[in-house]
């Protein structure tokens, strides 16, 4: 009944642009503990992102900085060879940014994960995992949410910063831990049962503290739900970690 | 002397964008009190704003969030028939992304300034003047520095928020106190002597408690500081409003 | 049995963006005779142009250079107050790309549409409508498809250029001939038939060469099947002019 | 008295876009025999294009379209990861752009050189390299300007495409034939006299048909004349491969 430690579900959102519809983010918040909303870099015009978080305000979703780069025409998953001052100043900007959309709508931003090829780049990169970490010191400390065993949640734990790992309910794993490219086939569980089978043998492996479901394909808001349910029988407590 | 009122000293600054420089921050921020700093969407990486806080507050000049229309080829001073919704969001959008790296260096955001063609039109598009006054209401209120006489600054007025005046040290007027457009001849005082003498007449006729002189000619610092000198030496206090 | 005069059926197709997608280009294309192809400013990134002009070669539809406002946060539907020469040289660039992967994919660009608020801008605006009839001459020449009566097509025709008017089989029409504003109720025909029942209607009017469906909503390949059916019930030959 | 092979003089020109100014087009070109136009993507608006392929034109000067990540942020400096489709695509817009510009003035591109990140990936970067080679054979075929002994011109030649090696005058080279990376003191040789000099002396290595000098530096007018009187000193006869 809910005795061991609760888990946190998080998804990307606020990924729209313009004419643009990505996802269904309202059928989607609701599911979640913690949203990681576009901050404008690789996805997410103001007006989308306005609505976003007036959407995470009213279903009481923790709202996180989901960086990139400034890569509209790749969506942030193209690795940009950015130097390291580049990337700290391109992180505040978008921190700062959501923030003041976030505080303007009676929230703000609880925590920081990084984006889709920035995402990946700080696993191993240190310059670039650096970077992210002194914007987030110098914005004044957040949590950082990332890949477990991560150069990027190391030096956020070094600097002080409360880290956060997470897996992938919805993304094929290797034998040694790490995710399936998206190029290779399989990569992505579209079945909403084995991702929400896969959820449940991840809290109990307890190496995670949050679980990341996909906000962009089209079954998300199913997976999501399916994954919540599958917590919920199981006894899991599902809960924001901010 | 100094017996009557103060004036404050304002130019454009954080115009570079990545490989392009304009302007020559570093000469003219000593002479001024407000710093007009670009946020991104007409001007101004993130990493030149980040320098550009950094100036600002190393010199005690008040930080100013110069937002624009998301515009970087036409530098913001094409109109563009944005939704005021669009221009909501816009607006704190751009704020909140300079709040952060202010606040990151040790300042904060003092006081907003539209920029370029959206300063000209919310003189008198009532929809757009009110997005911003909106936009700078749901932040939580800062001063806005306007025209004098512009809708924009009566609808900040009427909103409750601190609204200043300025004029324009180097700009040539009309009989009927408007601009002379930057297209027609004339339009710019290139003289620092003439600009300077324009200024103490400005701040005589008692309308402005702003001065503004432009960051992006040769001679920008000259001017501001040629404009210091002649308030300097007609006992007027240069200090800043907000 | 088609006595009298042909008719073209275009619409908008590469208006996808990156991880963004929109429209159904697949299924709408084999039902048009004339393809009007963004063109990278305001919606199309250059690999979902190859692959739409590549699709228009197969199809053996008629390609047709979209040209629109840079802006892709506002789809180009944001008037943009554009200096003439500014404007004639984003057209002379547009109509090049577009061209250089229509060359390349076997194809070649063969009349010119603007898109969205370019689109009605220049049905008014002479130095914009002028900007955009120079740089197609500049360009060699091609036939420029538009609004009926517009100062556009008056430029076009009077510099010797082809001009072919539009109507707008699912688009409202105001008792003027105008189109209802797509901010008004009832501005888009939704339904397949009474646009298919319009479409046969504006060619009886025998005013317009082609009729417009819309391929950004999601009906957009049945109502262009729904048209072409009807057009043809009704003898009516369908062929593009270009 | 010009007995040898003749040599092409070519450097970066339109790098400019919209209010930002870079380099002093005007003063280059008539020392040039092969001008490097920017093509948007990474510097380069289409007015600046448009008047930098006139002043070409005017001049005699071969244009060649310089290609570049999609990165005005970063000025194309930085490696950007793209796949070679998107790569592809890229090119070929770019290509076809700036072509239906220099076909309106009066002119045609002639030639292809990659610029920065773009440039260094394709010396090495199998798939990167071959999609621009891809491109340009797409396209109809262009000469190809680039790095001697890069991956580029290797697979460029097998394509059946003219190739040319190009020195720089004006860098500093390693002992292995290699450049002295920007980021290295010593990088670019400032003193005019000094890359006069070592363009003779790579010109007498006999093993580059062109020579690039920096067109953003301010003294590149200047060097590039001392570099054109250098060789008309040494007997070397400057001009154009294309």
């Amino acid at each position: 009944m809910s005795a061991g430690p609760a888990i946190d579900l998080n998804a990307d959102v606020g990924e729209s642009f313009g004419r643009w519809t990505l996802g269904d983010d309202a059928a989607l918040l609701p599911h979640l503990t913690s949203a990681n909303v576009a901050c404008g870099f690789h996805a997410g015009d103001p007006l989308t992102l306005w609505r976003t978080v007036l959407g995470c305000v009213e279903h009481g979703v923790a709202i996180g900085a989901q960086v990139g780069y400034r890569d509209l025409a790749g969506f942030g998953r193209r690795f940009i060879d950015l130097a390291p001052d580049d990337l700290r100043a391109d992180v505040l900007y978008q921190l700062g940014a959501l923030d003041g959309l976030a505080r303007a709508a009676g929230g703000a931003v609880a925590y920081l994960k990084p984006h889709g090829a920035l995402y990946h780049a700080v696993t191993r990169d240190h310059g670039q995992a650096r970077a992210v970490v002194e914007a987030v010191v110098a914005y004044g400390g957040l949590p950082v949410l990332g890949f477990p065993g991560s150069v990027l949640l190391d030096l956020a734990a070094a600097a002080g910063l409360p880290v956060v790992a997470e897996g992938f309910a919805d993304r094929a794993y290797r034998a040694d831990g790490s995710l399936v490219p998206r190029s290779e086939p399989g990569a992505v569980l579209d079945d909403a049962a084995a991702a929400a089978e896969q959820a449940v043998r991840l809290v109990g492996a307890g190496q995670v503290r949050s679980l990341c479901v996909h906000g962009d394909s089209p079954g998300a808001a199913a997976t999501a739900a399916a994954v919540r349910r599958a917590l919920d029988d199981a006894g899991v407590r599902v809960e924001a970690f901010a």
